[in-house]
């Protein structure tokens, strides 16, 4: 049987063993500082309790059809008018929800992307997207980002070099523009106007991966691209950071022929009907201003926790900018330091984060580290650096001169 | 604005409209004989109702997560042991739960087929099915059915002529071996080992679609091709007609190497793990085998109203098979009657089916037609009939000489 399976063909885009995740321990007293989950007790788990029995009492016949009953047309409807809050008009037919912004990825990646298609993105990047884009068998390209996001300078030095050389323009760009996950960071208002107009020129599409954006720290806003260049950007959002990833909900928002053609690749089948019955009898009980604001507290709270216990135990053997929202904060060590040699130790004293290299595309970044202040609690977070700087300085003192 | 998108290159595989699809009319009082839905009144609403309650409340702050609490592992386990009631025997590491069977057939189809690969498939076929194939850029080859199921000497047949010309062999051949939607039959037992030999022989995988197989209305069972031939079989199977198709869930069963690669197309994200909660409170509340035989009860009384109101309104204009299980009666007409001609007719009477063209690769069936007895109450499949029937006696009398 073995050797059946061993000679067929499967597809050429499917690799043969995952190559890129995260590390995951489940010791039970474990601190997860690697796990990008939401905070559990910020959950409205009561309310949700009640929104799940009345959805399926009140609606149950419908809901649990293929189309569903009125829960699918009221978060649509959600999204709209909360997309409005920040600046972004959408028709319904501009908006599909999707199974986390995840599928987004997927979906985004499929429609544009044929093998050998080139995509550029942001080094570091997003786990999952890179390897939705290497599934689909792209060609990829990074470029760095600082403490103002992405080099757009540098990304328009490629545009030009490509046109001059008469190279392939991207299909897409991937970016996180807002409380980027790993970096931390934000692209300036000076780079998101560059960068539209970029997708302008040299036509293609920026694909907007906006997950964190709600968890705003300091009040300050950047417009979404989408706002910029409608009609360029394909915009991602998702439940999982203002909810819970468990429901498995996220939400595109982009021309309707992009839209369409994704509806396509879903072969007519509707989205999480069910959960967004549940979904929408959540969103008419929930305050979600005030919700929004009580994770934000709670969330800065956590950023400044980090932070300090990270100045308290490394000193100025580490180096990070402090991000305005979002869930992370990316470690730069010296140059010569690799984190993936005392990642294992680490986890031995009961510690995990992400070493720096999972996040790139090429073999680079190995001395970065992400750091995750969302799941677990302020005591956690300042004993799981001690743990994590006792690794390191092990491991420095055996290893680096 | 639409310019600029005109002239933007999708991926080749994204078709530039929907090319399959089934009539949707939205009247109020409108008779849906083309819904392939399950009967709302049997869905257990009230056990649904406090399974989604508690399980928010129990297992909330976990369940929300990335992976849930427990009720994958619950939901998994059911699988497994419903599965050994059929004979089927699968570790956890070959069932894979999917948003329906649908994403089954994309998952299956994504896996193993390059662009210019060969899919053989049966005529008719199930269109979400034919649309994945289709995205995938496979060639698709049509193999008749009649009242035993597929017939799998000509496969044979097809597969001797490529071995000997050196043509490609399939990669896989996608069969609803029982209940068969539209046609309404079951493969013999004789042609399913057969069919398992020629799998083995050829080296080609059998997508091996079952939905319907706990729907059935005589007490006869046919093994499962898994069961024939595990190693060549990617076993698919759905909640969406035993509870409801709104949850979005169904599985997967196969080799352990296949579910692995599947899994890397999930991008590492896990599936519904929300309404899996929900669904494994259910599970436990629910006396899964009566639930099953009202349902079959139903259905059954369901196919001989239908029966007998076909018999009575269409006489000998039209034959079907009576199916022993499943949602579907198959039509088929005289050679030189076009059910696409009244379909808008019989619409326009307040009655919708599916016209036989929807079914096929190529521009062939359209002397049949689908009727489903699943949804619609009785008194409805008998007012439906009549109305189709007064269009298709009108369309004869202006057109068929
Ligand atoms: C940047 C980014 N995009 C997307 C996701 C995935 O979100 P979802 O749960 O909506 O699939 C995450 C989650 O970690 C993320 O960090
Ligand atoms: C043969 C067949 N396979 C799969 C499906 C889709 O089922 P699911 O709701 O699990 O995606 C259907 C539904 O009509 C079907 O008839």
């Amino acid at each position: 049987m073995s050797s059946i399976l061993d000679t067929f063909a499967f597809a050429k885009r499917i690799p043969a063993t995952p190559s890129i995740g995260s590390t995951t321990v489940t010791k039970p007293d474990h601190i997860h500082l690697s796990f990008g989950f939401a905070a559990p007790d910020l959950f409205p788990i009561e309310l949700l309790s009640q929104s799940a029995a009345d959805a399926v009492t009140l609606y149950g016949r419908k809901a649990l059809q293929y189309s569903g009953s009125g829960g699918p047309g009221k978060v649509l409807h959600w999204i709209q008018q909360r997309s409005l809050v920040h600046g972004i008009q959408a028709d319904s037919n501009q908006i599909l929800v999707t199974y986390g912004s995840t599928q987004g990825i997927d979906l985004a990646t499929r429609i544009l992307v044929d093998p050998g298609d080139h995509v550029w993105v942001e080094s570091p990047s997003f786990f999952s997207a890179l390897q939705a884009f290497r599934t689909a068998e792209a060609h990829i390209t990074s470029f760095p980002i600082d403490g103002d996001g992405v080099r757009v300078d540098l990304i328009e030095e490629a545009l030009l070099e490509a046109k001059r050389n008469n190279r392939p323009i991207p299909k897409l760009f991937y970016t996180m523009p807002t409380y980027h996950n790993p970096g931390g960071v934000t692209l300036s208002l000076e780079r998101r106007k560059r960068l539209a107009h970029l997708a302008e020129t040299y036509n293609f599409f920026i694909l907007e991966d906006d997950a964190y954006s709600e968890l705003n720290f300091t009040g300050d806003r950047y417009p979404a691209l989408y706002t910029l260049i409608p009609q360029r950007v394909i915009y991602l959002n998702t439940f999982s950071k203002i909810i819970g990833p468990g429901l498995r909900l996220g939400w595109v928002i982009a021309d309707s022929r992009v839209i369409e053609k994704m509806r396509l690749l879903n072969l007519g089948g509707s989205i999480g009907v069910f959960t967004q019955e549940i979904l929408a009898e959540l969103l008419q009980r929930l305050p979600f201003q005030e919700h929004i604001d009580r994770l934000i507290a709670h969330y800065r709270r956590q950023r400044d926790v980090l932070a300090a216990a990270l100045r308290a135990s490394f000193g100025d053997h580490v180096t990070f900018h402090l991000p305005e929202g979002g869930f992370y904060i990316w470690l730069t060590f010296r140059k010569d330091v690799n984190t993936s040699a005392f990642v294992q130790a680490a986890a031995d004293l009961g510690v995990s984060f992400v070493d720096g290299k999972s996040f790139f595309v090429n073999p680079e970044g190995y001395h970065h580290a992400r750091l995750c202040f969302s799941y677990v609690n302020e005591e956690q977070l300042v004993r799981g650096v001690q743990h994590m700087a006792d690794a390191y300085f092990d491991y420095i003192g055996r290893t680096v001169s």
